[in-house]
Order: C-alpha cells, then sequence, then structure tokens
C-alpha cells in the first residue's frame, strides 16, 4: 500500500495512483487527518474517499504508532491515550472507541484498532503490560464496530494488532487472544522501531502458526524492496511502507538492480532510464540526466517523476512475487532475492 | 506559453502538458539553463526537448532579463555582458553570437536575441544608449544566426527585442531598425519591470503599426488575466508569463468570476471545484476544501493541482479570445472584459 499520510501520497495525483500505478488499496493516517483537516469535516465532505477523490479502497491505521513517535507529553492507562498535537500543542484523547468513530467518520475500508506501539528496546515487564492493554483495546474497538454497525449502511474491516515488542513468547499471548476475536484480518505492529531485521523476521515468524491462515496478515511500517518477499515468505499479505515515497524524494531511487542515487556525478549525461526494465511513466520518458537536473534544481517535477517510479517498482515487486507463488516458483524466487541481496551487501 | 524555467513548468508532467492542458509552446530560461545543466550537456543529450522529453516546440528567451535581475556585479558594453551566477558567483559572458549559440545548442524552436533590459524608472539619454546597444546585438546576433544555419538541418525562428524603456520615441525607433531585420518574429520586452499598467498599454500601441503584421509579436512577461485580452486589442500574438504557475503555488487561483485565495476559512467545507466552468483535472475531481486542506498541509500535490487550474485557465482566456476573434466579436468580448475588471476592482 502506498502511504498517504495526510490524504494525499506526496506527488501524486490519484488519477495517477489508480490508473497509472493500478493501485487498489492507499493507507492514510488516523492522527494526522483527526487533527487536520478533522473527521468531522471529512465526515460532512462525505468521507474520505470523496473528500481525496479516491475511488478504490483505503486502510486507516490506529493513529497510535502517530501518537507515540510525533505527539509530546502524553499519558497513557486503560482507557486511552492523552497526548499533544504537534501541530498546535493542544490536548486529545484517543480511545479504542474513539478511533473506530473516527476512522468510521472517515468511511475507512479497513479500520485499525487502537494499539501501543512501544519503543525498542523496552523491558519484557513493560512490553506485557502494554500488549495487555493493546489487546483489551482491540476488545473494546471490536465492540464498538459491533455496536455501530447496526446503525450503518456500509461495511468495514476491523483490524487488531499483535504487538509484544521484541518478545517471542508475548507475541504469541497476544496472537493467540486476538485470534479468539475472530477479527477480519491482522495486523503485526511494533516492527521497523529500531530493532535490527533478523529480529523483525524473528517476531513475524513467531506468531505464523496462530493467526488464523483464511484472513489477510498486514506487517505495518515495513521494509525494504529486498525485505517483501521475506515477509511474504513469513506469512504476510499486505504491507505499508513510506520509504519508496520518501527515498524518491531524498534521491534514492530503486531499481530491479539496486539503489540509484540520482545525485551522482555519473548519472550526469546518463541518457538512460532510470531502470531499463521498469515500464512506469517516468521509466518510459525520461532519463537519469533530466531527473538529476531536476533533482539538483530542487524542481517539484523531480518528486512527481521519483515517486511515481519507487512507488511502481514495489508494485512490481509485489506483482513477481505474487506471479511466483501462482506458478510454484516461490522457493526459488526467494533464493534469487536473497543471492541479489547479499551481491549488493 | 507556460514557462518552464529550468527545462520543467513546476509540477506539471509533460504529459499534462501536452496532452491534458493541450500545450504546444513551451518558454524556457537560457539563462538557468547555460548556467545549469550547461547548453554543452543539454546538446550532448540531444537538444532540450529530447533532454526534457517535450514533443512540442520551445521558446528561450536571450537570458538577458535574468543577467539584468538575478545575477550580482555585471559589466555591459557593446560587445556583451559579463556577470556572476547567481548559482555559484562565477563570472560568464553573454554576447549577442553566444546567446545564438547556446540557444542553437539547445535546439530552440524560437532563438530571443540578447537585450538590455533596463530598469524603471531610467533616464531617457540612458534609455537611448542602450536600445541602440540592443539594435546593435540584435543584428549581430541575425548575422550569426545566418552564418550558422549554413551548418545545420533544422529551422528556427530569430526574434529580435523592442526595448527603449517607457519612452515612446525611443520605443519607435527602436522597432523601425528591428524592422530592417526581416525577422520571423519581434518581441517586446522591457515590460513588468515596475511601471504602471497603463504605461505598458501604451508601450505597445507605440509601435503597432511599425512592426510587420504578417509576423508574431510576443509581449514578454506579462499578464495577469484580465490583461490578455488587453495586449492582444494592442495586436499581440503571444505572450508568456510566471503568474498562473506562481500565483497557484501561492495560493492564488484564477477562475472564471475572479480570483480565489485558497487558504480563506470560507473554503474548509467548500465542496464545489476551484471554477465551477472549468473543466481541468483538477476541477473535475477535486473540491476547494480539499485543495485548502493540501495547501494548509503543505502537501506537494496542492502545487500539482492548482497549478494545472491556473494554466488551464489562461489557455481558456487565449482560446476564448481566439474564438471571439474568428466570430468577429472581439470588439464585444473586451467590453465584457473590461466590465468584469471594472467590478472586480
Amino acid at each position: 500500500m502506498p502511504v498517504g499520510t495526510q490524504a494525499t501520497v506526496k506527488g501524486l495525483t490519484q488519477r495517477d495512483l489508480s490508473e497509472d500505478l493500478g493501485v487498489r488499496l492507499l493507507l492514510a493516517n488516523t492522527y494526522h487527518l483527526y487533527l487536520r483537516p478533522g473527521h468531522e469535516l471529512i465526515r460532512k465532505m462525505g468521507g474520505l474517499h470523496r473528500f481525496m477523490s479516491w475511488p478504490h479502497a483505503i486502510l486507516t491505521d490506529s493513529g497510535g504508532y502517530q501518537v507515540f513517535s510525533l505527539s509530546g507529553l502524553r499519558e497513557i492507562d486503560e482507557h486511552g491515550v492523552l497526548f499533544r498535537s504537534h501541530l498546535d500543542g493542544e490536548l486529545h484523547t484517543f480511545t479504542p472507541q474513539s478511533t473506530v468513530d473516527v476512522q468510521i467518520a472517515f468511511g475507512s475500508d479497513i479500520l485499525m484498532v487502537l494499539d501501543e506501539c512501544t519503543a525498542y528496546p523496552v523491558s519484557h515487564e513493560y512490553a506485557r503490560e502494554s500488549m495487555h492493554r493493546t489487546v483489551g483495546w482491540a476488545r473494546q474497538a471490536c465492540a464498538r464496530l459491533r455496536h455501530l454497525a447496526k446503525e450503518i449502511s456500509t461495511r468495514h474491516a476491523l483490524f487488531p494488532i499483535v504487538q509484544g515488542s521484541m518478545f517471542r513468547d508475548l507475541r504469541r499471548e497476544c496472537a493467540a487472544a486476538l485470534r479468539d476475536l475472530d477479527a477480519d484480518g491482522y495486523a503485526i505492529g511494533g516492527l521497523s522501531v529500531g530493532e535490527p531485521r533478523p529480529l523483525s523476521m524473528e517476531m513475524v515468524e513467531a506468531t505464523e502458526d496462530l493467526l488464523p491462515r483464511a484472513r489477510p496478515r498486514y506487517a505495518m511500517g515495513v521494509g525494504m524492496p529486498e525485505e517483501l518477499a521475506e515477509y511474504v515468505a513469513r506469512g504476510v499479505d499486505m504491507m505499508d511502507c513510506v520509504l519508496p515515497s520518501r527515498n524518491a524524494r531524498n534521491g534514492c531511487l530503486f531499481t530491479s538492480e539496486g539503489r540509484l542515487i540520482i545525485k551522482h556525478a555519473r548519472y550526469r549525461d546518463d541518457e538512460r532510464p532510470i531502470d531499463e526494465r521498469c515500464q512506469c511513466y517516468t521509466c518510459t520518458r525520461y532519463s537519469r540526466a533530466y531527473l538529476r537536473h531536476l533533482f539538483l534544481s530542487g524542481e517539484i517535477l523531480y518528486v512527481v517523476l521519483a515517486t511515481r517510479h519507487n512507488v511502481r517498482r514495489y508494485l512490481d515487486i509485489m506483482s513477481e512475487i505474487r506471479q511466483a507463488i501462482l506458478s510454484g516458483s516461490f522457493p526459488e524466487y526467494l533464493r534469487c532475492v536473497r543471492a541479489v541481496s547479499e551481491d549488493a551487501g
């Protein structure tokens, strides 16, 4: 899923996303949109799909991660979290019920339950206490959606989030408890918080046999291009990450042959596209030399073209993975990805 | 002509410009592209059209205006101008011959001769001396292109530039001298340098009967939306201006009913498009409320969508003008524009 934090994937129009890139599911951020422009305004405007003119599906996160990473002073207890807006310092409260209400105001297709995303590293004791709180919140959020479902005609999925920091026993205890909620899908949170990558993989593996196989599993906030197949190999169906768009803006382009840092002098007169195997609008029309010129000139068109390519690269990788699974060659595909990745490393 | 200073109209892809907006002629800046990425690189990349992936025509200015407005220390004599780059302070020289060479390296379809664009106000004495220099440079530039034309297979138009500050006699003397060059077209420069608008109009009128009517006339760096018809009424065929794109970025949108300042609170929950009569991609898909949200959030997509609308507005005005001329109703059209403009004023 491309990330559309503020109800926009930075630099891409909704037509670029839908028609050129074939995106069918976007992520938007509950925390950001709750603060600005506000969920009541979005509700009044006919929901997030209509507000941002997006004809396909939207997943919104719970806001938990942003509360813990962006906001100032916060107090947390079993009822929810009190936090200061990073925009104006005002105090706000998120509860498991209120974040469901906010996401229903958005009209999100897939909602996330409020969770506590612990820092890394954290003590087993705190991780356990926090995980239990997240499980309790998931129960309350599910109850809230069941209650609301009686009043609204639209259908919405709600995913609880597996937490437990980097402790295998806590992850398993959490997944087992959440499984009882019989949710539409399950998210795996608390990854990409600074831990070494083998540990992230281990934490995904920890609950592989516990989460229901017939429901989608969503690893939140991952990963690098070469990691996507690793997560899929561990049972993950969905991922979101700001990397393709953020790295594009910073001048790092992903290609089928690795990373390309566009500012490097070697691309000054390079007539080739970013990736000769890529069929995106950028690669079929523009040279590395032109993109480098736009990047060095600080031109907006650079962001537009680079983001379009990087998002396409991620979608192409996922498409390759799906194809490999369908044709029974995924183990071989994974071996190739690992070999290339080790060569590059 | 939309303005593509650095070989890009800020925020718009070449496909947006060509297919969505129907643009067939873009302006690019000789001064900027000479400094970065450099005309020799652009020549090596196959010329500006290929470098920026633009399939239609390109007009490049002479660099004169930028030398006088952007660069530091400069010395001017009859041979040309010595100036410091605003990027790194390095010294460069432009001569009437060298700016033709640079624009030929770009492969521009329409080249401008090097001119001195005087500040406003300036003495009659200085304006006269400067105008004579500009006429001399135009002769040298034309001679240079005739010389080069023997060696190159492509065809290029070269426009001399009428100067003379705000002095009617100097403008007429300049136009009469330039007419003898039998050029492909004529530009009217030195406008929009801080003078009151009636004076700009007077200066265009001053040479109306002197410039050959069968050749295009290009008023450089103008104008506001309500002024376009005024220039056309004075014989102008071509204009360029950064206003549609720059104002878009600053939050000022042009509509068929006047200006719209997108940050205003009244648009907070306004579901209407920027302009209900506009058929651009932005107006057919997005609300004022969404655009305001993007603007306040500092999102790149705001620039993309707002620029697309404002450029379309300018193109629509020019299209209305052409239609009015063809149907014989231009005088009436001009009266309407003036009435609306006076109401707004």
